[in-house]
């Protein structure tokens, strides 16, 4: 599961709001047997939760769609992961801390390229941790090619593999001159289409 | 955001189960004003909502990491929706027809290359449609590079694209003959990591 959490950027952070579902895309990190989340001081649900109220982060990577002999045999080939618990609040250097690893995270590298965050920037996000203790968490897969067709059949079965890959780097106007850092690089080469992972099965 | 619901393949599926959170990735596809959702008889969540719990289905897409010249001013480009409702179960034809589309959406033309599915397997199958109605949804999204520097900095600034890409089909065991059929080359290519969709902004 770690693998996971370190890999995929964004998750889904639900809550019960007035006793409905309610639930937003959000980065994440994962810092050793915590997760990461931060937001403005605005956003209605991170306040929501820093009041105690229970949440669900949902973390999942499409890896393939498994195309089989027939549409009920066909699958998705994923890794998922759905982590429950209650959040704490993070202040002061604590959440500085926090913030430098979740950036580190998302951007490899990047905090040492650029100025530490300022208190009044600190003071503006939230910063949340969310445990990941032994008995929070619930880790699901699948992987492999799709199931033998129990019945005659002419048609193409396989996988086609799905990956998050990243582009260029597209420069702000008046950055077109200065060399991509190493972060950048960095990131790009987290996600690089080149790369292959090789055939899932057999 | 119907660009967006037709785009993305898997989202995240919430409820209130005994008055806690809980969410499950989940594939779908939008068929005109409504989200089919499919999964089988056996999995709890997807009977809980049959039995008329509120639901939430949250789908992002992760279009890039804004880089900027401070952390605070870092962000990410994506587009994301949050549909609320409750869902209606289908069943016999309107199922049959409903898994029909939500398999073409989800591997282009496949139904016309396979064989139809049997009653059983839909007998085994929990069909449901989450309405789309004009006020049960909410589309959020951000575009474009940083934020021009509002202080004294050599940082490089940008934008590194994102993009969900497939890699090369992986057939079975029993396929490696046969020919890769029209529905994977169109999956594919909507995921061909050589589509370039160019700088984002400028």
């Amino acid at each position: 599961m770690n693998a996971l959490l370190d890999e995929v950027l964004v998750g889904t952070l639900s809550s019960v709001v007035d006793g409905q579902p309610w639930s937003v895309p959000i980065l994440f990190a994962r810092d050793g047997d915590r997760v990461l989340l931060h937001g403005s001081t605005g956003a209605g649900l991170l306040r929501h939760l820093s009041a105690g109220a229970p949440c669900c982060l949902t973390v999942f990577s499409l890896d393939g769609l498994v195309v089989a002999h027939s549409a009920f045999n066909s699958s998705a080939n994923y890794r998922s992961a759905t982590i429950r618990g209650s959040v704490s609040v993070l202040s002061g250097e604590d959440a500085l801390v926090a913030l430098d690893a979740l950036t580190d995270k998302l951007i490899p590298g990047r905090v040492s390229e650029i100025r530490r965050n300022r208190a009044k920037e600190v003071a503006a996000t939230v910063v949340l941790v969310l445990p990941l203790a032994s008995d929070n968490w619930l880790y699901k897969g699948r992987t492999g090619g799709s199931s033998a067709p129990d019945e005659p059949s002419e048609a193409w079965t396989g996988v086609v593999p799905l990956r998050l890959t990243a582009g260029a780097a597209v420069p702000d106007d008046w950055a077109v001159t200065r060399p991509v850092p190493a972060s950048v690089a960095s990131l790009i080469a987290n996600h690089d289409p080149a790369l292959s992972d090789g055939p899932q099965h057999r």
